[in-house]
């Protein structure tokens, strides 16, 4: 008789706490005690800018002032989109009575009221989160009020050498696709602690998407860290040495990967920040130290020497990469039809650690790297590749 | 600490008493009460057609007599769409099986039955509704048969001038945007008396979409009518004189808006009948006096010169219009987000005669506008716009 | 007052129990007592292939050694999609950390694990599902494995004349319309045992689709076979004689349906499967006796010369057919709504056929035409037309 058809099988479940983000649920307000990147500082402007983060819709503007603003969609007054909206000096102002809102939600006039609204319009407060300017992202806390966080600096994009300087994308590198990736965020932030898949998906699947180096199956040790999960990988290098890379997982989304095209030894050149837009889809932000313009864009990977998005469904099947593989997982992946294996250490290590978090914001803390002074809101990052003596490895 | 955050929030929500149109629920059930337009006479020919009213799905044809035909789209034989059916002389037959129903469901053949159904086919009724024929339109009346009123007549389309004539339009006139708009019906009946948004969204907004005059801050007065809500609106006009507009919306869904563009003075000049097609889509049939064809389409407006359907999304963001910020409010608006102002009194007004009309039928009674006999069903208006001295008005 | 409006008229609703065909639905559970065809057997090859079958997403490929497969789409290591799988000799391997399957699900290699997984790989099976190769198709069963029938052969495909041989087809011939039908299965099968509708879909209403004959109004007799329902028409055709057409459903989804266009007399030429995708699309897979290569295809009808998706919205309007009449049912027909008569009996017979089926599944027992011996499970088809004397009809 057959045995393990799928005749009888369960219909698959995930994990609720890990995966759904929305305001409200446990990974939403695990999610919602940090800064998120929301777009570039170049891209706002005078003009209303729909985005969505966590789960929420909001509108995205710069003030005549210069002065950055994110608010709810809905005019507090009627509901009618702020989309629609004009961008003026003071801020935002609807399209179908005038009311005029601040960057911090203040309705500063209501010029269907008698006297423009001078005694009604301090009842009414527009809902709208706090911003902040750096690395060339702007970002957002979307939390409690009084959690509020220092937004962190890295030592990889503020320790800088003579002639290099900080350089934003927004275009999801990393991500391995198009700029939105339609799938749960975390499908992505566990890959990056699963360095085996890199010689099989980038290697003999695809043929080496990365260096030659990459190809091989490395020795892997992973480690849970103040900051979230580090992986470690030596490879066999030239001359005897061994390439040793270390990436890392930080709180509350960076994904910490030293360029796999092995460019340059050293500190991590870069951090992405994972955006969950949404549970079921995702981009990411980067911002990295360059000497020149435009280099952060040439760490896109490529596919048989085209981008992800000149490639036919053909090509995608003959060539596939993180987007395939990740995407394929399904809009949420199924937790319970999993079978983790040694291999997925890295995996395994970085739920507990998230769990471990979940349930001191549950307890009433503060999860890890939420800091509220600037000293202990400076990162110390471990990340990196260099070549070492074997000697020295022993040692 | 941040006040004022969206942190927290609840999510909005709607109140499904006045938004829902289906049968069976409180609004659904007072609009069935009345007759609705569900086309121009025009349009009704052999070619079965498919409308959508009040969420029901139906089929409407005229037979090879002339008369209209209003039925549900199953036959109720074995549920074969009537869309793909073929009218006849007496009626519309169906492609499966041929079985022929009247306008009124009667089935008059059941050919692959003995005798042609002669024993059988009075058993069956293709469920189906009363139309009637007026000012270029097709009325139905989807309500309990009990209480099916008298077709209104208004005295706006009755007495005409020498030379004037009704005509009729399906194209949404007065809805700001394209013939079938993705939003609940109330929100643009609410907009009618909501004069304080001509000068803001019509005005300042997007340079004057109608006459220089209506760009002014009106002093508006707002009355409850025995047939819906009045709103008339005071402007400075030339000479020292007084331009005085009064607008009414009108039991079930009429719009009774004289032209902004203020063509002439008088007796308004056209009424609209927003349909509810659903929660969240409405269309609106015209029908006003003319004195050459084609005159109700000139009274369609235009930004910058274009019809809105010209216009690209960059256009609509300069010149937002009414499309913009009724549908800008959602598919159906979060009353529970609203924070409704002293010029929104026609709003509020509106609301509190819905609830009346809907305690009304609840409690087993007849609606507003709802009359037995012609002599009660013939509906005097009071909107128009006239010019009058300041002295006038002052006594 | 009026009588019969659709006022007050109930929501339609269906037999769950007869339409859903999900894993754990009764239909469901009676349907994976049988083999159903997947595809043709030239359409398996190394390339990873989507299919979906009772409601399940499944991937079909045959391996490098001539083996075809049908598994489960989400690897089970991680959850990616096999779509982007490689085929290999000895089965499927996922592209994210290469796990290799054989088409019986055995894990043969995990290459990221110790020892490529020689003692972890044991311990997991990739789900999994039976096929077998007969008459150009591709035949799973997905139903418990303890309760696997012998693929039944059907005398109409083993009994061969010289020159003849088996031809199949997966473009849904005798569906009226493209290759997949976006409605409930059951409603093609029903039009089978329904010789009423010929006359008039296809005949009056869109002009004789097949031979003229067919357009006469037949004498029919219903039967309830071992198998499933038969239907006997008569028609009279040149010469006095009678034309004598019998068509058969066989559990589990046959149409055996000889020719309407009357090419020949004697037993059925084909048989065709119709293979439910889900609740709400089927496809049909068909074989048959012929004596020349693309014999079949020209067994696909036509309406005014073209194929059906060579016809304008106006002329599937004009020229309704089976694809317009069973999807105009509606994604699955309201069973409520129905007012079966006489003519239907072949219909009727069919529920209460399947209904016997479901309660012998329910009660632990085996439905028709499942058989465990290659003896029974040879079925001896009635289904074929021949021309009569009358005499010999009257004896």
């Amino acid at each position: 008789m057959d045995t393990g058809t799928a005749y009888g099988k369960k219909p698959g479940t995930y994990r609720k706490e890990l995966a759904e983000v929305s305001a409200g649920t446990p990974m939403g307000e695990l999610l919602r005690r940090y800064w998120h990147p929301i777009g570039m500082i170049s891209s706002l402007d005078s003009t209303p800018r729909k985005v969505k983060i966590l789960g929420e819709e909001l509108i995205a503007f710069r003030d005549g002032s210069g002065k950055p603003g994110l608010v709810h969609p809905r005019c507090a007054h009627r509901g009618t989109t702020l989309y629609y909206g004009k961008v003026e000096e003071r801020g935002i102002r609807c399209c179908y009575h005038g009311w005029l809102w601040d960057v911090q939600g203040h309705c500063l006039e209501q010029p269907c009221e008698a006297d423009g609204g001078a005694r009604s319009r301090g009842n009414v407060r527009q809902p709208w989160y706090p911003l902040e300017e750096r690395y060339g992202l702007v970002f957002a806390y979307l939390g409690p009020p009084e959690k509020k966080p220092v937004l962190p600096r890295y030592d990889c994009l503020e320790e800088l050498a003579l002639g290099e300087f900080i350089e934003a994308d927004d275009s999801s590198i990393g991500g391995g696709g198009p700029p939105l990736v339609p799938c749960n965020w975390l499908q992505h932030w566990e890959n990056v602690v699963d360095p085996f898949h890199v010689p099989i998906l980038h290697g003999s699947f695809s043929g080496a998407q990365f260096v030659a180096q990459m190809g091989a199956m490395p020795k892997v040790r992973f480690d849970v860290t103040p900051r979230g999960v580090k992986v470690e990988s030596l490879r066999p290098a030239e001359g005897g040495k061994v390439h040793r890379r270390v990436t890392e997982v930080v709180m509350p989304t960076l994904r910490v990967v030293p360029n796999p095209r092995v460019a340059k030894y050293g500190k991590v050149e870069s951090i992405g920040w994972v955006l969950p837009i949404d549970d079921t889809n995702f981009r990411i932000y980067v911002a990295g130290r360059v000497t020149e313009k435009g280099e952060l864009g040439r760490f896109r990977s490529k596919m048989a020497g085209k981008f992800w998005w000149e490639l036919s469904e053909e090509e995608h099947r003959q060539y596939p990469g993180d987007y395939e593989a990740q995407t394929g997982q399904g809009p949420i992946t199924w937790h319970s039809d999993e079978h983790l294996s040694g291999s997925d250490g890295g995996v395994a290590r970085l739920r507990r650690f998230l769990e471990q978090q979940l349930k001191i914001v549950a307890d009433g803390g503060d999860p890890a790297c939420v800091a509220f002074s600037e000293k202990d809101a400076y990162v110390r990052l471990e990340a990196g590749q260099r070549l070492e003596d074997a000697a020295d490895r022993a040692a």
